[in-house]
Order: C-alpha cells, then sequence, then structure tokens
C-alpha cells in the first residue's frame, strides 16, 4: 500500500520531468535499441536508468566544478550533444581495439575499455592507472614466487600407487578462481557465425571471457576494468559506493575489509541507517549525506562537509586508492609501506625475490614509500575521521594499530622461524631444494598464519572490527597455529632422528 | 521526519483505497479473530497484511493469465466469496488430517498442508512434488550411507576407561539439527488440556513440532510444506523472492548458494539496489521489476520482457527448481546429472550403494537425466541469462563452470583414493570391515574434501562468486587437504609397519 | 526519481514543522555548536539528526507513561527547558570525571557516563547495572582463569634455538582484541597542547582509548558505555534496535546469535520485510511495528499488542538482558543456569576455580539462579513467542533447546574428559603443574569445543537458526573434534609408552 502510493507519486514526478525534455539518442545508438530492446532487454533496462541514457557530456561539461562528473576538459564533438548510449562506448577508437567486428553496418566491439572511459573521465582513468589493482594480472601471473602459489592453490591432484601428483591449473580454472578478480586476458581466436533472433550473425570469439577484474587486460591491450566497480550497465554511483561491491573480491580470509567494515560500529550504523542516506550526490557531504564512513568513503569519493559555499573539501577524489594508505597490511608475507610503483614485478628484496620484504620481514626499502610519504597518507585520512573523532581518538586508534602491525608481524616471524628450521632440519623441502615453498603441510600453515590469520587481524584492527580479529579469524588462529606448527616440527624432527638411528 | 511524511500519504492513500471496499470475511474466520486478534496477535496482523485477507479466490481466478495467482481452473463454491481466512485453510478437508481436533465448534487441524494449499494452487503443488526438496525427510532419512553420516554428526560421544562410545542422535536432536531443513515427521500423540487465556482447552499434541522442513511428513501424511519459503502468515511473495528465504538451508559450507550469491556481481546489484526493486509483481519483469538476478529469478518465478503486450516469457514459473539444472552439484559425493526421479532413496550405483555414483564417480546413470535433458535444462536457464548476456558470455560461463565440475570431481577422487588406500592398507576401517565410512578422522576429511570444499567451489563456479570458491571455502582448502590427508596416510603406514616389524 | 520525489515531499514536510517550532538551544551549546559545525562537522549533523536535538527535557517528562523515554521522575531545572546539545552531557557533574579539562571557559569531560546519562535515564541505568555486560571488563581481566586465556590468545610467540616464547600481551593489543567489546578501562595521563583549527589549544590524553565496550571503565569510575548500542551522536534507537548493532561483538563463533538469526526464519524475514517496519516506535507493538522478532524485541524492548487503549504489556523493558534467559549459554566451560550477580569474579566451583561448573560440568550452584527463578525467566520470553506462536510450538521448542544444552554439555564433558587423560598420562601439562590450561595443541582443541562448537550449536538451537549448528559451525566439529582429540591423544600415548619401553 505504502509502495503503491509512493508509485503514484513518483509517476507524477517522473511524468513531470519527462514532458519538459527528452534527451537526444544518437541516430547509431537507436539502431542498436531498436534490436536491443528485444534481444537483451536487460541490459536496455538497466541503461535507461542510468545517468548516461538521460545526461549529455555538453550537459555534464556545464556542471560547477565540485559536481562535475566529467573530467575532460573537452569531448569531441560528435559525442557532445547526444546521451551516452550503445554506440557511443561499443564504436569507440574501432581501430584500436582487437576483435572490432562488423555488426549491421558498425564497427563494434564487445570489450569497452579504460581508454575508451577516459574520453570523458580522464582523470579518472590515469589515478586508476597508479592504483596497484589495475597491474593485479601481471603482478600475481608474472611474479615467480606468487605464481608459484596459484599453481599450487588451483591445481588439481591425482592419487596413485600410494603418491600424490599435482597438474598445473588449466587457464579456464585460473580464470574462475584468482584471475576473476585480479582480471584475466581477453583474447580474440577469431569469427563465429550463431544463430541469433534477427537471423544468424558472425561474432568474434572471446577467450578469457567473461570477466570483470580489476586488472583484465583488455583486446586494445589496456589495463584495468571500470566495471569492476562500475558495474555496467547502470553504472550506477551507488552501486559503485556500495561496500557490498567492494565485498565482490574483498570478503574472504585473505582480505576481510568487507567482513570487518560490517562488525565495525561503523558498520553497524551503515546497516541500521543506510537506506535513510544518500549515494548518489556529488560531492558526498558528511553528516548531509551519510553519518558513517563506507569502503569509498575512506578510500575514493570526493568529501565535503560544512556549511560553506563552496564547502570545505575533506578529501580530493581518488582512483588509486592507497593514496591515504601508509601500510599495505596484506602482505604477503609481512605487512610493509606501500609500494612505490603499482607494478609489484619490479620489487626484489634483499635475498633476490620479488617480494616487498624479506622472509625475515626486512623491508625492500627502495621499492616502498618512505616513512615521510607514508605519514603524508596517513595525515590525509585523518583529515577524514577528524570529521567526526577529536584528536585523542584518531591517535588513540592509529598507535593501536601500529601496535597490531607490529605483534602481527612479529606472529608471522615466529611462523617463518618454524618453516625455515624444518626446510633446516631436513624435515620438510623449501627454497635450498627448489622446490615449491606453498605445497606440503607445514608451509600451508605458514601461508595460513600470514595470509589469512595476520591479515584478518590487522583489518580488524584498521577498521576498528574487533569481532573478526579475535575469534572469527584472528588471534586465536595466529596463536593457535604457532603451537600447531611448532608441535608439527617438533614430531617430524623426533621421528628423523629415531630414523637415523 | 521523511517517514513522517511517508506515513501521512500512505494513511491517505490506505485510508481512501480503504473506503472503496471491504474485503468480506467468512463468518467462520471472524470468529477465529475475535479471540486470536488478543490471543496471538502477531498472527493476526501478518495475515492482515497478506493478499491473502485482501482478495478472495473469485477475484483472483479473473486475473488476466500471466498475473494470476491462482492455478485451479475454479475453486469450491463455498470458498469463493470470501477472503482466505483462518477458518479457510485450518478446517480443510478435516477428516484428512490426524489431529483434527474440536475447537470452539470448529473441526480444526493445526498444520496446514500442500494439499490444503493446492485448492487454490495446484500447479504449483504438482510442481513441488516433483522438486527433490519434497522428499527431502526421506532421502535423507530412509538411506542407509547418508543415515550413517546424519548419525555421525549428531550422535554423541562419551570418553572413558580410555575409549569414546557413540550413542546415536535422540529424534530432538535430529530434528534440531539435519532435519530442521530436511524436515521432520509430525505426529499426533493424543490430546491434552491447556490453560489459555479463555479458561482451559483441549489440544493435540504434536510431535516433530515445531518444523517448516523443506520435506516435512505431515499428519495427513503428504510431503512438504509450503511454508519454507511462503512464510507464514503473512505469505509474501516478496519473502520467498528474498535471498535470505532461500539462505535458511542454503548458507552453509555444504550448499552454499547464499554466501556466493552475495559475492557475485549479482549479489552486489541486488544489495546496492535492491531495496528500488519490486518483488511483488507477477509476472516480473526483467530490468523493470529488477535488475540483477536472485535465487527465484533462475530457480522458480515466471518472468517476462519486453515492451509487447502480452509481453515475451522468458521463464515459466517452476516449483521443481531443477527443471533448468543439468547438474546436482551438491554431491553426494560428486556432481553428477539430475536425478530422474525426485525420490534418490531408488537408485543404486553400480557397487549397489544407494548412491548417485560409484565411489569412483562414475554415475549411476540409469537413474539420472540424459545428456539430452540436461542440454535441455541448460538451455532454460541460458535463456535467462540471455536476458542481460551475449553468446559468447553465456558460453564462455558454462565452459569454466563445467571446466570445475570436472577438476572438483576430480579432486574428489584423489581424496577417495586416499581413503581407500587407508582402508585396503588396513590404518582405517571402512566398508569392508561393515564400519562407519564417516566416523574415523581420515574419514571425516574426506567428507570435507566433497561436501565443503568441492561443493563450495563448484557453487562459487556456478553462481560466479569466486571469493567464496578460492581461500573462503573453496581450492585452497581442496588442494590442502589433499596435502593433509596424504601426510596423515603416510605417516600411519609408517607406523604399522614399523609395529609389525 | 524516486528518491527525488521524495526529497521534495519531505522538504514540504519538514519545512512545515520546522516553520511551527525552533527546539530552544541552551547558550553554552551554541557555543560548542559555533566551532564545532566546522571542526567535527560529522558529529554536529549526526547530533542535529538525534532526538536529543529536538525534545527537551520538559516535552520528554510530559510523554503519556508508556511513551515515554525519560524515566527520571524529575530533572534538573538547569536542564529542563532546552534540547540535550552538547554542554548538555560534556559538562555534566565535571568533578566527577577524572579528566575534566577548561575549554574555551568551561569544564568539560570527553568520555559521557552511564551516571550522566541516568540524569534523564535513571531506570535504564539501573536495570544495564544489573546486566552481566556492564562487568565485562574485571569478568574478564579480574578471573585467574580467563585472563589467562587472553594471554594465551593475544600474546605474541618468537621462534629461535628450536623453542617457542610467548610474551604476554601488551594493553594495548588486549585493548585492540578481548576489550574492544569487553570495554578497557579509560585513563587519563595528563594535558597536551595540540594544534587544532582555533589555534593550539590543551587536551586531556586518555589511554584506553577510543572504546565503546560494555564493561569500559570510565574517567569517574562507574562501568559501561550507553554508546554501546545508543552509538553516538544520533542516539537513534532505530541502531540500538537493529541486530547489526548486536553484531558489532555477537558475530564470532564464541557467541554467533547474529549468524543465527540470519539464517533462522526470524531473520529471513527481517532481511527481506524489515525495511517496512517501524523501529522507531515506543512501546513497540506486536505485528503492528514489526512481524518477526529481533534481538531487541526478546531481551530489551517495552513490548505491547493488541487493539486495547492501553494495549496489553507483553514484556517490560529491560536493560538486563538475562531477565528474561534462564540458561547462559556461552559457557565457559559448560551452559549453565544464569549467575546470581552481574559479578561473575565471586564465583566459585567445588574445586575452588572462578568458573560457574567444575571441570566436569557440575553447577556451582550457590552462585546461580534456581530452577524456580530459571522457569519464571522462561515464562516471561515464552510469553512473547505467544504472541506469534500456539502452546505446542513453544513447548516443542523449548524441549528441543533443553536437549541442545544436555547433549552439548555431554560433548563438552567427552572432551573435557579426554584432557584429563591426556594431563594424568603425562603426554600435555595442565593444572597439576600449574601450566596453563590453553596452551597446548591439544587444549586449544578442548576450547574450541565448548567456545566454539558447542556454543554454536546451542545459539542455533535457541533462536531456531539450524544451518548455522550442523556444518557452519556445530555438530559436524563437535563430533569431529572429539574424535581428533582421541586420535591425538591415543598417538601421543602410544609415543610416550614406546620411549618409555
Amino acid at each position: 500500500m505504502q509502495k503503491a502510493s509512493l508509485r503514484v507519486l513518483t509517476f507524477l514526478f517522473i511524468g513531470a520531468s519527462a514532458a519538459i525534455a527528452s534527451p537526444p539518442v544518437s541516430d547509431k545508438t537507436e539502431e542498436c535499441l531498436s534490436c536491443h530492446a528485444d534481444v537483451t532487454p536487460g541490459i536496455v533496462a538497466d541503461w535507461k536508468r542510468s545517468l548516461h541514457s538521460r545526461v549529455t557530456p555538453e550537459e555534464g561539461l556545464k556542471k560547477p566544478a565540485l559536481q562535475r562528473r566529467v573530467s575532460a576538459k573537452s569531448v569531441p564533438e560528435t559525442l557532445l550533444k547526444t546521451v551516452v548510449g550503445c554506440a557511443e562506448c561499443h564504436t569507440l577508437k574501432p581501430d584500436t581495439h582487437k576483435g572490432t567486428f562488423d555488426h549491421n553496418g558498425h564497427r563494434v566491439h564487445i570489450v569497452v575499455s579504460p581508454p575508451d572511459c577516459s574520453t570523458c573521465h580522464p582523470e579518472e582513468t590515469m589515478q586508476y592507472s597508479r592504483n596497484i589493482m589495475s597491474h593485479a594480472y601481471a603482478n600475481l601471473n608474472n611474479n615467480a614466487v606468487y605464481h608459484g602459489l596459484v599453481d599450487q592453490v588451483n591445481g588439481t591432484y591425482a592419487f596413485s600407487d600410494g603418491t600424490i601428483g599435482l597438474t598445473s591449473p588449466s587457464d579456464q580454472t585460473n580464470a574462475d578462481a584468482c584471475f576473476y578478480c585480479h582480471g584475466t586476458v581477453i583474447g580474440v581466436s577469431g569469427m563465429r557465425q550463431r544463430e541469433t533472433a534477427m537471423g544468424e550473425m558472425a561474432f568474434p570469439v572471446l577467450s578469457g571471457w567473461p570477466n570483470q577484474g580489476v586488472g583484465r587486460i583488455n583486446p586494445d591491450a589496456s589495463k584495468g576494468s571500470c566495471m569492476s566497480c562500475h558495474t555496467r550497465h547502470q553504472f550506477s554511483i551507488k552501486v559503485a559506493r556500495n561496500p557490498a561491491t567492494c565485498s565482490e573480491c574483498h570478503k574472504g580470509p585473505d582480505v576481510p575489509a568487507y567482513p570487518v567494515h560490517l562488525v565495525s560500529k561503523h558498520g553497524n550504523i551503515y546497516s541500521s541507517l543506510g537506506e535513510t542516506w544518500d549515494f548518489t550526490n556529488v560531492p558526498w557531504k558528511i553528516g548531509t549525506d551519510f553519518t558513517a564512513p563506507t569502503c569509498a568513503v575512506c578510500h575514493v569519493s570526493l568529501l565535503v562537509a560544512g556549511e560553506g559555499d563552496p564547502p570545505e573539501i575533506i578529501a580530493e577524489r581518488s582512483h588509486q586508492m592507497n593514496d591515504r594508505l601508509a601500510f599495505r597490511i596484506f602482505g604477503p608475507v609481512y605487512a610493509h609501506p606501500h609500494p612505490l610503483s603499482p607494478d609489484t614485478t619490479v620489487i626484489r628484496n634483499k635475498a633476490g625475490l620479488p617480494l616487498p620484504t624479506k622472509l625475515d620481514g626486512e623491508p625492500a626499502s627502495s621499492y616502498l614509500i618512505s616513512a615521510q610519504e607514508g605519514k603524508d597518507r596517513t595525515a590525509k585520512i585523518q583529515k577524514i575521521y577528524s570529521g567526526c573523532h577529536g584528536g585523542n581518538w584518531v591517535e588513540g586508534h592509529f598507535a593501536r594499530f601500529e601496535e597490531t602491525i607490529r605483534t602481527t608481524n612479529e606472529m608471522t616471524l615466529a611462523a617463518t622461524n618454524i618453516l625455515l628450521a624444518a626446510w633446516e632440519k631436513g624435515v620438510a623441502t623449501g627454497l635450498a631444494q627448489n622446490d615449491s615453498i606453498f605445497n606440503e603441510p607445514i608451509e600451508k600453515m605458514w601461508v595460513e598464519q600470514w595470509l589469512f590469520f595476520a591479515n584478518s587481524t590487522r583489518f580488524a584492527s584498521a577498521m576498528a572490527g574487533a569481532d573478526y580479529g579475535v575469534f572469527a579469524n584472528g588471534r586465536w588462529y595466529l596463536s593457535r597455529n604457532i603451537r600447531d606448527m611448532n608441535e608439527w616440527l617438533d614430531l617430524a624432527w623426533k621421528r628423523k632422528m629415531k630414523k637415523e638411528k
């Protein structure tokens, strides 16, 4: 009933505004819509709900600076006066996209890429290129150590004649696992005829598809997918700003940002009152549009506050996402200052391994940001905190967090020393034997120490969601695991001693 | 404030509509309400919010075909012209219900059953009878292998004089565990006087109660409970269509459909925008009523699309729920083509066990759907996909999913072969010794391989929620568990060898 | 669009009501706001949304009894006629608060405490003082057994020369872990100059800050923080009543009330329809304001029902929270009748340990409520159940729950007996050797038996969320753990025997 009354009202308002002006759609896009409204009705309906279907770049360019979502200084004349429809994106720069094909007289590409988006949104595209996420494919695939972990996680085992044998994972399996989030390589392997509602037509055959991973390698060789967060085809800023969107890749025990946020006081407030917030305003105003931080508040969005006109800018928009963060608390293996370059394959620790720290925790400092840069980044996020918290609160929170970085690194070191002892005593085989450091049970216990338990404890500390950092997946397991690893080593060593006697 | 304004408006609209017509309530139901509005105010208030309290079957029958929720061709004259109240359901077919009792001059039964609902909804009742869920009680209880698992999970242990002993679980315990979802047997064990607000009255004593399990055995001997999803007494289609409702039984690591949906892109969209969707429209229109699939979209609801009148039907309503699915990815033990009959107790594998595959994974094909039927079912769900995705996307998704079925079955086979070796070498006792295959530690590791890790990996693949399928509960554990099982076997075998020397 | 239409309407209504009367703000608070609207805009905006900013105590005192939120019979004249702003709370009783400081001519304290709140809300403060939660700090910190567990969970390990060594956790670490929920001791260690937007100013330096734990020790020596649930500075009853708020401390495997609620039928209804409920009405009316219980419904809120004027009171408001509960199902170590006193440090079991049961499960009865008191408490919560469920339903539910208490206690006893055997046989060191009972692997397995698996099974039973109590974290692990512990003991004993030969 309530809904019904709302709908009547909504209808009146939509009716009224629709009467004022019908947004101009390009002839090319009208042509797309004429078939696709029937062929892929979900996509078309979704797009009709988008701002792209209602605002022309020309109108977007006229918005006051703080409200502008179009960061380009100018937009090509041909795109200026119609809304951003199918053709505007999917026929852009056709020669740059491997896999562009003729489709009803148009040169269409399936996979829209950041360089396409940068036509209107160059600032955001540039920022994102500095985001570690944009390099997520190569950072995982082209790092020999991490690639070895992928093989051990996704490979398949067979057991026969008393021994187990590992087969490396197929591309399909990797795309269904790690590279779902990290991004696949989208290849084009020829054309194929397909039966469609409009008769037989030819389409390119894409490999590594579907994928919307953050570091996807696109057919135009660009990196990343804006769609990871700005979900097609509604491109709703409400979706991009919603914590659930971040959860797609940040929910598991390796990077549990989402579950930690939910159990934090901030998450409680969001869950209780979020339905009354405005997730669409640009700029985003503290206390007016929302009353507790979400992921986007601290890490991405343009924030303002106060009654002034213009209001005070609390944080500039960023798609780099780590430019307000001093520490990379994810590891691997230890928490450390953030890397200088988003391309982490260049990093070498003192032992020559492509890791941001040595196995004893010593940072590969020349590849990491300086202490001063760390302080500057911390100051930026602390300015956001200060919108709602006093200085003592903020300092107390950070002191506790840095202590947690220290102690979780200590607990990782303890686990690493047990593993090193196992290798040294010859009850496990590791680096010296040129064997995988991720395959044996004691090595898997070691991985869980830093990848699951230390990470979870740190995320819980960083975002004040302690419940997750104790019994859910944190300190309880950090200490239990040390005792289990120690017991394992002790028994293995005793067995070896006895055998050698 | 916002809420207050809404409430004023709502009041106006409700007031207006209420003035138009008051729905006719039967005299019998008025009599029920006269006491129960005080005695069980929650139930009455809930019912008042339901469609049942506002629409008569006669009105329901007049709806245009696509909008009709009453699937009966006709409804008995006595029920036709009043809304569906307490008496209409709880005094229906009194002789068929064991436990019908005299209550203020009416012959009432407590447990309303699918045959009662079929008075107006026969199509849905028939569909549901073909749903494996409707046989969930017997499929678990009357399968000797699965029953053995129930005993090992729910039984209680005592430890004394150095040995552990298992006591089989009580009916109460089973009802509080597996049969909460699978359904209990509702028995009637006589009558009992109770003190009530209206004086002393006699009521039947039900055993196995409360329960709303999907395969409940009702006092009229029928199977299932429509209330599992169409929660009493609001019977809201919004509840039935909400993923949270499915989560009641599909959240744990054995069948993690719900957590996987939430971390998928579809789940992200639902979490971000679901509050703007219409969960009540019948038929349910893609892009208009919702912009991303939920459980009900793909597995149950009548879907339409497009601007036509009538709109195009994308999927017929189904309460069979597996008629758009080729594979049963749940196991046990291996993923396999769906069973032909919802009664899975009839299945025998080539070794004579009541399992849909042999322990080496070979399907008991004569009890399972054919490859062609699998393709036909896949085509049905792909038609839903096609509302929002191109052909390449859909094919890519399915190719990846089938690869995941293959690899997770391989990982189950590896674990099974380790277990078989343990039995053969005499370090564990299994089928040959007529011992439980679910009680020893190595056997429990084996169970987790297929029931938790393989299932989780497959659900994550099927619904594109990769985060759950890697570190949360998937491939990481699939491979770790093989290494742990292998180490266990190796050490057990060495101990046995040494002892025998 | 829908949102826009709403906003216009909201604006009209707010505009209208604002015109009627502007709430009187005290001069002192106006002074605070004049700077803090810029300095901490989030806090000010939050407060402006609160009832505190719109209602004076005088108006609050005039509300009809059932609607009154101010439980004081009278409020000091000086506070009566202005809304409850910054100064009203933060300058109250300045001499009682260690850390009161001069701030622009006002004597301000940072940490508002229950005695401050009791100025207007004495009943609730008194109720809360009887809540075990208010003693959560000392109950954990000053109980030697529990304190030992804290040390083993939060301490850090180092491994060198083949042995591991434990360092006790720092205060910072404890505050980031257990005491985040239990509450820290807020100390004041002098003053410090800080650079602010208004120039340099002096502020007290708080230790143990930030914290909003339920048993926080405040600078005025009082216990607890109303802000744990009545989140500052909006103090929204909608937040306090939302299950997400309880999840901050009740989500992990030790006390999984929140995840259990979500998978229960009640949680499904809440997730599906909660957005249509009214979380702000006082009193809270069953069926009208909500249609399924949340945490606050059963454990805290003033509930009414029926059409009468005044309506029937179903449950009186309580901030004791266990006065409708017979059993403390949390352990440790066994489920038992609730303690008589919220100060559980006074308890001694027959073996002299500060535990509510002996290690064999025998309750320390003289410190626990009587069977009759248990029945009286159960009757109170059953009255709430009866709003929506018949007598047979309610009795069936409780019979099943009590069976689950019995069987989970049995499973805890089996684990305990294995541990006792390990100590006795000398393969682990425990009480007799004055060694921690929480440090060795077999002891940690024992802790998980009662703290994770038995608790999870009991919460799942109490709140009918069976999915969580079987494979998610319940019976599967209860029985698996017994088998693992038994195998561990068996192997350890055999190794010891062999060595001694």
